[in-house]
């Protein structure tokens, strides 16, 4: 286990001096107050680039009109490489940008159950929209939905995978980092033990892309998905990541036959024919301007560079653990996150019993701003690019403070939507 | 037929003085130079609101962070209710905005098809992206996709559709203005053909919304989906609309089961339930920022109001044909629209054989920008909100010019992409 020598907030000042990302926090919208932003896990924060990338894009329509359509037609592609590359180990065709994770699920997930026998297999801890995606799929198309039985702070292991896809299945669904602990998988083995099976294995990358080195060529992943908006920073409801192996894009089919994925789209001719290469799985006409910001989070994160992101994250969240057994555990905490930083993407879970009254506080009282997950954790998203160590401190310790006073308890007890 | 009293360019003028939306023009991104667009049937305009709105939205996620989801949350909802009263004949919570128009289509002709059994009916003339959806769900659900034997210039008539419906169908799919033609359908009495075969029917308002008036709610139909990147000027691929009628939608299931349509959301609970009304037909997270210039673009069609929007789409597309007829038809051009302004949206057709070549030399030399349908069409999107009637005179005037020089035989003959 490893420990940070962090335990004055001099300690973490010093980190910060040392951040080789450090002049990253300086290219986001985040103010000079006492405010602490510690929820990018769950909407990232506005950076002047994507800023000045999405207004760009605006002037763009405003003057080139219709004629913009030349070079925007391939914007989901050229967007794709650029993340492919930066983020998510792949290389290049093999990633578009557009619709919503949950759209994206949805036609690979489909396009996998048409190409392969047996069943589904997925977390029952996993984020709710790719257990309701699979839900609907599997009513639907009658294939079996086996859950795994994953401890849920360690998240899925490869072991438990190979037993639940006994007897072969079709399709394995898990999330490379999980929305609740941040458990990381062991992508590699997990894929094996899916290919093992007969399985395609699909990747939901939504808390791990910009976090952790995800690396879907090396792993042998077969599908993924993610969305953007939340280490990617392109903004609340920003156009989804969707990747489909090379070797595999001949052999499978969106069930959405949409235009965007025509062979020869202006011709408009009568009969559907789906275009080769990742182009296949788009649909209907892509979010342009949207895409603007997807692409400037792409060049920040290439800018920074993955290995040193990841390597903060890291670092970031071992701080945080640290400071949790210190500070926290004293005051009722646990841990709700894996304790090996290999293991961890770039946020931490701490659960109390009173987690939404203290997340309450922490918000209205505090100027600390997580997030709360049903029933008993409070989430601490610590996005790399511009989470200072100070930060981690001063949110721990406006945390202690909080319960040590009990100030939460005059907070309201009923849950509220926190997205 | 109507006729417009137009012969010089000064009567264009004049009418100009008199229109009572003129000075909606100013509220848009045009600049003051040569060119003229007639191309707002593929991409609106840029309006000063629309580009505000963004910025402000923009602006709102860098102040505010996860914090604004508070307000965002029910963006799809509110967004399409100011659209169903600006523009869609419809009452409060039966239309969203999110998604595209391929995977609005696809959601709710999966969901029909599942309540309703036979056959699906659709216009072998209709936009691409429509007729691959079906093609695909027909080949995916077992049912036969009859096609309507349309006049490709009038466009669906109730007795054909009577015809096709014959036995009885689930569903028929149709354009309320076609993209080629420009034809209006009598909505209401095919929706009655329809309802009397037993067949749920579909709308796609993408060429209608905003241009003429719809009333959803009169007619009688069921479902509708529909861009707003057109008439509702709301920039490259924004976020389209779907319609479910009220009485419709406790009976009707979204095949995608995403997390933005189950019923207590942030409890994230293990079983999909979708939530009851119009909600249950988003998947994934909306395109927050997006939404922001659809909500504009619907506010500043409220203030003009529909009645004359449309009745200005009427006479700017009745000046077209006439010139059409007075200088266009002795170059070898053929009018693709209906005479009749009711019948027509807010563009017409004029088609020529050279058609390709002849709108290339219009865009590089006449600072024109329409755009082309192959095999011989040439369109112009007359958007009653920023065009003028002295534009479709000067428009029609440079075409007639460049056929006469032959200017255009100079362009090349092989066709390009144009959205």
């Amino acid at each position: 286990m490893a420990r940070t020598a962090v335990t004055t907030r001099a300690d973490a000042v010093a980190l910060d001096a040392a951040d080789p990302l450090a002049a990253f926090r300086d290219r986001f919208e985040l103010g000079e107050g006492r405010r602490i932003y510690v929820d990018g896990n769950s909407l990232g924060a506005l950076a002047h680039d994507a800023q000045a990338a999405l207004e760009a894009r605006i002037g763009e329509w405003g003057d080139r009109l219709v004629t913009g359509w030349h070079d925007w037609v391939d914007a989901p592609v050229t967007v794709g490489d650029r993340l492919a590359g930066a983020a998510l180990g792949a290389g290049p065709g093999q990633v578009i940008v557009s619709d919503s994770t949950t759209v994206n699920l949805y036609k690979l997930a489909v396009a996998a159950l048409d190409a392969r026998p047996g069943a589904i297999v997925c977390d029952p801890a996993d984020f709710p929209t790719d257990r309701y995606v699979l839900q609907g799929l599997s009513a639907r198309m009658g294939r079996e939905l086996r859950m795994l039985d994953t401890d849920p702070v360690a998240g899925p292991q490869p072991a438990e995978v190979e037993r639940a896809c006994a007897g072969g299945a079709a399709l394995v669904v898990l999330s490379a980092v999980n929305y609740r602990s941040g458990s990381f998988a062991r992508m590699a083995e997990i894929t094996a033990a899916g290919h093992a099976a007969g399985a395609l294995v699909l990747w939901d990358l939504c808390h791990a892309a910009g976090a952790v080195e995800v690396d879907l060529d090396a792993v042998g992943a077969d599908l993924a998905v993610g969305c953007t908006y939340k280490y990617l920073n392109a903004g609340p409801g920003s156009p989804a990541l969707l990747y489909v192996r090379s070797g595999l894009q001949a052999e499978l089919r969106s069930p959405i036959w949409g235009w965007f994925s025509q062979a020869d789209q202006f011709a408009m001719g009568p009969e559907y024919e789906p275009v080769e290469g990742i182009g296949r799985f788009l649909a209907g006409t892509p979010p342009i301007v949207a895409l603007a910001a997807v692409d400037a989070g792409a060049a920040m994160l290439a800018d920074a560079g993955l290995a040193r992101v990841r390597a903060k994250a890291a670092a970031l969240t071992s701080l945080a653990v640290d400071l949790h057994d210190q500070r926290l555990a004293p005051l009722g905490f646990t841990l709700g996150s894996p304790r090996e930083p290999e293991r961890r993407g770039a946020h931490v879970s701490l659960r109390h019993p009173d987690a939404w009254r203290i997340c309450r506080a922490l918000i209205d009282r505090a100027d600390v701003i997580p997030d709360f997950r049903a029933p008993d954790s409070i989430r601490f998203g610590l996005a790399p690019l511009y989470t200072r160590y100070v930060d981690v401190w001063d949110a721990v310790d406006r945390l202690a403070d909080i319960v040590e006073s009990g100030e939460h308890e005059g907070s309201a007890a009923t849950t509220a939507r926190v997205t």
